[in-house]
């Protein structure tokens, strides 16, 4: 796949990792492109999230090259681990011949190792000679840790006359949570637009999109999502909140099929379900229930097992603390009815078995307690899940 | 062991479970006890938890008797669940020729399958026949599901010149989380008390017990326990807060074993964190911090390999929501310092891997922000867990 028009990828490998590439480099071909992010809220957020989000206000949010790494998040690092990060930078910024305010920087990885940043230095200059159209392979690739493959998607829209593409690539499998899923995405398009519109459409997608994934209910310290604008199309640029409705569609279907593969590469995932809440008194108290589910280890065991124990569901939903109407709740996995009005419901065991044996497991509840809802994906919790985090160091 | 003056009990098989005891009684054996109890705060509690708090306020904190069984939770079932709940409280009651009011029931096992009462009441005279003061050896066995084994504890107090005696046994092994830690509590002493007072006593006593204990966050629909006071010491009846300086902590001592050895049992656990957060603004961040290292699955998880993997902890802490001096934080391994001022001190990992190795990992966490404190107990995660949960029903 080739990127949007005005974008270059590349993909290499610096030694950070032993064996694998693991460093991107995104360049916006001509000058720099407007641009907006979404960061993690975890209280320790890395060295690479504080210096990206103070670049993006000096700049104005323009962004020439991002480089990412993978093998280490250089976090609670210190200003040992701010001061690597300040160095690539640099280095970007006089190999790319910008300001470094115009360098966006990304890392994954382990924590509390500070950035072996002279590996990456030294690496940037090969990074940039291998900068193509097609580069976005190799860094989809360069990004990745415990996930089971390269995450890209892209989508068309119509502006006008004229047709734009918005093509992304994401890293995530562990740590991955509600209010900034814990993982790497980087969303380009050829439209124009203003860094403000672009703030509004990406959080918009976001909200149904990274923001309503669960594997493990962690929050990493480096999640970071970037949507870049090159202009290349050449229209009228987006500004106005109504502007740009395909546009935003197209932002919104990239941004949940990459949600979607995060979430089926949630680290040792063999199933998803796809939750849906509703009947709730509020917004908020769909998404307390429907997170309590995705997060239950209980549920999460059950999914893994092919077990449809719908009593651990409701226990989750019990201790939410959402309202509930306890005698007007009702559950169903996919078409078949398990619980209604707030009592067993004589389904047979064989129909409810073949749902949770499906890849995705449709589980929907209703809460008897209003109008409101809300769709959590959550991965499974499974043997592999526990092989794959008891020595991920080792 | 003997229980507590004034206490009988036994256990049976009633047949609600394949093959183990299932049922078992406790009764105090002149007239009822005084008594107090803890309740699940999960939203769908079951039949017997609604039952058994209508009952005490009824007989204004008076227990004659406990019915207990394994196998079914009789939770989420309805009106009929809490028919059949009601059927067996009344032959308990005509067994005993009390009122059913004086009787309190507790149920543990599947949820969302109604309590098949014809056979308990067909065992309850058996039952009966068999109470003993030494019975709580057969009880402590009949009230297990997922449990490793039995858990008794007992310590003893002075009251002026008289020694007294604390007694009490639990279960609980999936779905512990604060909050009622999912599990059943039974607790008897031969003091005189008021039940005003016992309330007190337990809700103190749980605080940092019950409430303090975590396996995988889940809480469950049963949560019970029970503190009951024959008064066949022959003190004065404890009334004022003030009362009873050593029986209180006889109660906290019985409660604070039961505890442990509830997380060390928890399902499939291997190890058992003490996590100990301090420095926090108030004891709510303490609690906040402390619950979501408790309840990471990542750091469950590595824990569960011996792997000192500090980073996941501090990332726990950071979206756990208590408020951090990020550049005051420290954390240790028992007396192995890991963090220092929000950066990584240069530990030995052998040192750190030591205390990972142990049975009981100190995990101390300082946030940098007050003088607040908490501390709270947790199991791992690791292939027994999965092993036991992905096919529980099956």
């Amino acid at each position: 796949m080739n990127l949007p028009k005005g974008f270059l990828a590349s993909g290499v490998r610096s030694g950070v990792r032993k064996k694998r590439p693991d460093l991107a480099l995104i360049v916006s071909e001509r000058d720099a492109s407007n641009a907006a992010a979404i960061f993690t809220k975890n209280r320790f957020s890395a060295a690479p999230v504080e210096l990206s989000k103070a670049a993006l206000r000096r700049s104005g949010g323009r962004v020439r090259a991002v480089v990412v790494n993978s093998g280490c998040a250089n976090a609670i690092t210190g200003p040992e681990g701010t001061r690597a990060a300040a160095r690539v930078r640099q280095r970007a910024a006089d190999l790319l011949r910008c300001p470094p305010s115009e360098i966006f920087l990304a890392s994954t990885g382990v924590i509390g190792v500070v950035l072996p940043d002279a590996k990456i230095r030294a690496a940037l200059p090969d990074a940039v000679r291998r900068l193509s159209p097609g580069g976005i392979d190799a860094a989809s690739h360069a990004i990745l840790t415990t996930d089971v493959g390269p995450k890209v998607a892209s989508a068309t829209f119509r502006e006008g006359s004229r047709r734009g593409r918005v093509v992304g690539f994401a890293k995530g499998a562990g740590m991955i949570h509600p209010d900034m899923a814990t993982m790497l995405a980087f969303v380009m398009t050829d439209a124009a637009a203003t860094p403000a519109y672009l703030k509004a459409a990406l959080r918009e997608a976001a909200d149904s999109t990274f923001n309503a994934i669960s594997v493990d209910g962690d929050t990493s310290t480096n999640d970071t999502v970037l949507l870049m604008a090159s202009g290349r199309l050449g229209n009228e640029p987006l500004s106005a909140p109504a502007d740009g409705e395909q546009f935003r569609r197209a932002v919104y279907d990239v941004c949940r099929e990459l949600a979607w593969r995060i979430v089926r590469d949630g680290e040792g995932a063999g199933r998803v379900m796809e939750i849906t809440v509703r009947g709730a008194a509020t917004e908020r108290d769909a998404k307390l229930a429907a997170n309590a589910i995705a997060t239950s280890p209980l549920v999460k065991t059950a999914l893994a097992g092919g077990d449809p124990n719908w009593g651990r569901i409701l226990a989750a939903i019990g201790r939410s603390g959402a309202r509930i109407s306890t005698r007007r709740v009702a559950l169903f996995a996919g078409p078949v009815r398990l619980v209604a009005e707030g009592a067993p419901w004589p389904y047979r065991e064989r129909d409810a078995a073949r749902v949770f044996a499906r890849e995705r497991v449709p589980i929907i509840a209703d809460l008897g307690a209003g109008e409101a809802s809300a769709t959590v994906l959550a991965s499974d919790l499974g043997h592999d899940y526990v092989s794959l985090n008891a020595d991920y160091r080792s």
